[in-house]
């Protein structure tokens, strides 16, 4: 029995287990001093109250005879695909919910979409990026192409008309640069994929934190992208889900490639390799979808908006250049004095014991950056930065 | 970009649906009549009061500050891991807890567990079989050759000497025969696999159905077996979270192939492609493996071999031969009278109105044989029963 080789090619070390390793030596060093997390992008606040109490309801519902449900569809249960359905409709986005993938969390669904694609395809991903999308596909042996992101695009890669580009990943508003696509970029993107036959993997994981109501929010605003883009959504920042695991993804009917639909090749691979979402999670995502759930949700995501205003406040202010913060809960900052990202996370850490995310991680060009992340509790936050205004 | 074209080569319909599409015709036509379900293996009682309990009390946490997890490690839980490996200890069988990694279910990892394996690989599958078992491997491309499973072998393939086979799925107690390897029989599978260096992925779904205690319901039992053998449960029949969603995979660290360790890979993979189980689902599982949640537990599968003795005993009365329903919630039983599968099934259906499951739909060497499940309400067995003994 042979293992797949392709497996030897990922590298080490994850970027979040490099950190935590460090930040555990520097915990043992000096005990006493308090750490100060603005790194990986964990929630903070609980849960919205609709969704504890649906969940409450339905944990009830299963210890009852009546009440039990067992296997329900992979796809996830028609109450949440209508509910689903009825958000994007909010935003002026028509969807059937047959349409809508329930599943748990978009990292899972980035990663396995490629499964009912060639092996043979070029896949795009831009750089800095979040790693799975490029770990997931070294796994499978695909061709990795790189799209450059850096400030002379403000960390925006467009399509270049001479270019072969097959399957393209793109993520909007941005994890780890914050940045975001306008309308007319995302223009771009859909008039390049329809014309070469190539898709767009949409990751709209941060759709929530966009504050300017021009920005769009989903690809399906933009004219002929339900022809050649998926959208992965995430529950996980939207209504705290981290822990409790769901996230939907969107492959329009009209997605045709090669004579064949998408959608049924996506629910064949899901009804065969995915048992679906927990009844429990359905329901308390569901409320987190009622009018009720969505304004409870809204002020949570306010709280965390308020932390990047005072983090890109604090960072003007130290002439610190950066994007993201304004329609994201990330902030990427330029390293001050040319420092590489690893030299500044260890300064960070050793003269203010804040642990950021070092740009690198995320690629070549985050070489030089570093992510910071509004998910923090407030007084934390007001203090990293109070710290970070004195003693860097 | 160009599809998986692997997909095309699935065969059109699923078994479930075929029946459910028949289901529902016959139900309009005759919407007066009561249908018995004896077919699709999903449980009937609700979860254990100890499952109810502590998930109640884990939505509570998820809406409070203190009480409120964020992501958790993708493998599971510490808590679960080693509830796990305590519940293997009781069963003589020592684990660590890094051997164990929580999922959604057998069915996801039995499929996506090949992911780490090369696709060279030759795949053996015992005919008949659970279905996803072909379908994940016709989806990657992956040679399939078939394990002949029929009465002369009592429905228990044995390796051939010979033969060159790189991965091995075995499934003891059987679905859909209900057939229980014997310890020595297992020792004759792990002799081969570490002969050859082949993998056996074992699915252990039912063990907890097992009732004669010599009867091995881990593979693990077998010496030798943790540098061989990969072993996939679930709780979906065993604690009734069919609609939960919660299993486990071990995958030992003394699992050597090409020098790798199919334990690190196999974390890399589930940390890229999988988000994790529900803190709240998690902690639901971790009662059921409590002294009570497991007291709980056993009641409930009392109760559905109850209804496998008492179909079984009713087949004895009627002459039918059948295999399982001893160590097993299934029973296979043979199509009276030469009928094929679903000649057998639309008989049962339109004469009795009861639902059970085409053996064809399982494989080619299903043919002529039909499967029923245990998992009814007893009352709705008893009534199926009396109907099959006075209609059929």
């Amino acid at each position: 029995m042979r293992i797949n080789a392709n497996y030897l090619r990922l590298e080490d070390s994850y970027l979040f287990s490099s950190i935590a390793k460090k930040v555990a030596a520097y915990q043992k060093e000096h005990p006493e001093r308090e750490i100060l997390r603005l790194g990986i992008g964990d929630v903070t606040l609980p849960l919205c109250d609709a969704s504890v109490a649906a969940m409450a309801s339905a944990v009830r519902e299963m210890g009852t005879e009546q009440g039990f449900h067992g296997y329900g569809p992979e796809q996830g249960y028609g109450f949440l695909r209508m509910a689903i359905a009825q958000y994007y409709q909010s935003r002026g986005v028509l969807l059937t919910p047959d349409e809508i993938f329930v599943s748990d969390g978009a990292k899972s669904d980035l990663g396995n979409f490629p499964d009912i694609l060639s092996l043979d395809n070029t896949v795009w991903i831009p750089d800095p990026v979040y790693p799975a999308y490029v770990d997931s596909n070294i796994m499978s042996g695909r061709k990795i192409q790189y799209l450059d992101a850096n400030p002379e695009n403000h960390f925006l890669p467009m399509p270049v008309r001479n270019r072969k580009m097959d399957i393209i990943y793109l993520c909007s508003p941005n994890n780890p640069t914050g940045a975001v696509y306008d309308r007319e970029q995302l223009r771009q993107w859909v008039d390049y994929a329809l014309a070469n036959g190539a898709i767009l993997l949409f990751d709209a994981a941060y759709e929530a934190f966009i504050r300017e109501p021009d920005l769009p929010g989903s690809i399906y605003e933009i004219e002929g992208a339900k022809k050649c883009a998926v959208e992965f959504c995430s529950m996980s920042k939207t209504a705290g889900f981290t822990g409790t695991r769901c996230g939907y993804t969107v492959v329009p009917r009209e997605l045709i490639y090669e004579g064949a639909s998408l959608n049924a090749l996506w629910l064949r691979r899901q009804t065969t390799k995915f048992n679906g979402v927990a009844y429990i999670v359905q329901r308390g995502a569901e409320a987190a979808f009622s009018p009720e759930g969505r304004r409870q949700c809204k002020r949570k995501i306010d709280y965390y908006m308020e932390n990047a205003r005072i983090i890109s406040n604090d960072l003007d202010e130290m002439g610190i250049r950066y994007t993201g913060g304004r329609n994201s809960p990330y902030i990427w900052m330029t390293c001050p004095c040319g420092r590489s990202s690893w030299e500044y996370f260890d300064l960070l850490l050793n003269r203010a014991g804040i642990v950021g995310t070092p740009g690198s991680g995320f690629g070549a060009n985050g070489e030089g950056f570093f992510r910071l992340s509004a998910f923090g509790k407030r007084e934390n936050v007001e203090k990293a930065m109070e710290r970070m205004k004195t003693r860097m």
